[in-house]
């Protein structure tokens, strides 16, 4: 087997770590003899196939469809590493996998897509349905990934999730919901600025709408989002219409950043101190490109009260593993047909909750390892499905 | 989680085993604090993806990936049910993958596609192959499995096997292997009937073609193929050139079988007694479909002298579970980019030899959970890979 063999990069604790890859099938049931067989697998298997023919609904009693998700990438935008192709981005979305596991109890398959067509991708997936109870969408470049997650939205009846988009706009939210609680701000009269309109940012910039900021300027490489400008795809010219098109706000990211209540980078790149430099006071700066955030913390230190990052080496690390297997644990404990908005804000709530009596500059967001956030993701959610009237259970 | 929860068949031990499914993903990797994350996700696996991206074959050593099977139905010949679609097919999916690790080490995932299109299953397969080391197929109804079969091994460069045709037709020959060595036979000299031209009848013709027998003639439901015939598919009339066109056999199951060697039934329905009984002495009769054979053991056993069946409550039972958990097994241990005849042969030749001096009228197979069966058949299938070039490792 693979991992008895020698490997090129022994010695190095990263590949040591890989050897063999970092998941595996296992069975639920004992199969030690004739009897077990033949409930099984055949003959016995076969009663329970019938049932599902007669009666679809029994296949999230029977199988363990209702419990898995497909990791779906077609390996264009794999961390900050780009179009690496689907056979590269495996372990990725091998420690995805692991994670959906070990926080949610869900179990995820990684399915690395040797096409990267929206159309195929699509039919691809609507294909693979039935056998899964929900579809995780993962490193798929925008601005194809917006559309193939709305039509398998349309198409499929489970819930369908782009974790770049909305997992990093569910922890955001709720690292802003804390921070802007400690520095006694509303969401309402809180001047926000996005750098980054790829996945990440338009997700951001959407749940921070629907949580109440009014007052928002999103940014791609060439300025903040407008409907003066004639080079925005589809996708920005809607963003624009909801954010600066309300405020009037133009120009470059100095010119919105003077007096800026929030920063939050999903963009990659670095963001001069001096820009950083004339925020408002007690400033918020959440810089969340890996492994380099916009604003190094130190710099952010100094004009920021409140700083976050995506890394685990410093304190609030803004981390999609805080969302994504809650949120599908949560979907999967009701049967959910979708993820609805309500589900992600609720997820939202729940994670900033977790915090309470916590609260300190250092601490607007929980740690991944809080065995709290799991159950109380899924809690929220759950709840929020049957508000939301799209849980089955 | 669903095995919580209280289910409709409540009681009934099949459905009380087959509550929640019958498998799950595990991490085969500890992820107790941040220093584990960083190795097996952010930042650290990004340097396994880096390697990958620049030498695919990386991915044999750091990913799960040459461990892995799909397991690819559309539902439409599951079992003796019939068609029965995606959903419903899944037990039976998840009964082969917990077969394929229990008895060869191997993770299998069970893929239910929601279309019974050829070229789509097709496409659909050649997009999901970066993921898998393997692509098991299984339950695809004739003729299209043929197609979707020899297409796929010709785009691919992982084993491509179709289990229904060649698992059944590996472990018939081992079976019948050992049957004639006990009745003194040699396969050149034997008449055989193959009662069948569905996936199975074909895959078990053209083994023992192989295997060299010489007299051989195989019946759909209207009787013996022959290229007298005007209603074959292009399947049937190859079969029909290479089998009775030599002899010139033509007409019923009453014609051929009469004096004939040997029976093997994977066609369903029932052989008449007195058809039986018109076999030669010492017959060896197999009848494959489950559950009711197409000669029950009691009546065959009147008149034949070695009887086997696919039921596990009878002596001699020929499951494909004896072949396909070693076969890649084997293949994967190679890193094997495809599965040869050779292959196929040798999983025959290790299976009927495990039986050596216990070999009698009521054993001529080994036991599914004789535990020398998985390791027997992966080291002949290795060998023979190497032997046949296909190895890469």
């Amino acid at each position: 087997m693979a991992d008895s063999l020698p490997h090129p990069q022994a010695g190095d604790p990263v590949f040591d770590l890989h050897v063999g890859g970092k998941m595996e099938t296992r069975s639920t049931v004992a199969l030690t003899g004739p009897e077990d067989l033949s409930l099984a697998y055949t003959p016995g298997v076969a009663r329970v196939c019938e049932a599902i023919a007669e009666d679809p609904a029994m296949s999230r009693h029977y199988t363990w469809v209702p419990n898995t998700v497909a990791i779906v990438t077609d390996g264009t935008a794999v961390l900050g590493l780009g179009d690496i192709g689907p056979s590269a981005a495996m372990p990725v979305m091998e420690g995805k996998s692991v994670l959906f596991k070990q926080f949610g109890g869900v179990d995820a398959i990684p399915l690395c897509l040797d096409t990267t067509d929206t159309e195929e991708i699509i039919e691809t997936v609507v294909r693979l349905a039935p056998s899964f109870g929900g579809i995780n969408l993962e490193d798929i470049s925008a601005p194809r990934c917006f559309e193939i997650e709305d039509r398998l939205k349309e198409r499929l009846d489970i819930p369908v999730f782009h974790d770049d988009q909305h997992g990093t706009a569910v922890v955001a939210l709720a690292a802003l919901t804390n921070a802007l609680r400690l520095t006694g701000r509303e969401a309402g009269s809180t001047r926000v600025v996005v750098s980054g309109a790829g996945a990440a940012g338009v997700a951001v910039t959407r749940i921070l709408l629907e949580a109440g900021v009014t007052d928002l300027a999103v940014l791609d490489r060439r300025g903040v989002l407008h409907s003066g400008r004639s080079d925005l795809t589809p996708v920005k010219q809607a963003l624009a219409r909801d954010t600066a098109d309300h405020t009037g706000r133009t120009g470059t990211l100095a010119d919105v950043m003077s007096g800026a209540d929030v920063y939050i980078g999903v963009s990659g790149g670095t963001v001069p101190e001096e820009i950083v430099a004339s925020m408002a006071d007690d400033a918020i700066v959440f810089g969340l490109a890996n492994p380099h955030p916009e604003v190094h913390p130190e710099v952010a230190h100094r004009h920021a009260r409140v700083v976050a990052t995506g890394r685990s080496d410093f304190p609030n690390q803004i981390n999609n593993v805080l969302a994504f297997p809650g949120i599908f644990r949560g979907a999967f404990d009701v049967h959910a047909t979708a993820i609805t908005e309500g589900m992600k804000l609720a997820a939202a709530e729940a994670l900033a909750a977790l915090v309470g009596g916590d609260l300190r500059e250092d601490l607007v967001i929980p740690s991944p390892f809080d065995e709290r956030v799991g159950p109380a993701v899924a809690g929220a959610v759950a709840a929020a499905a049957r508000a939301d009237g799209v849980a089955r259970a």
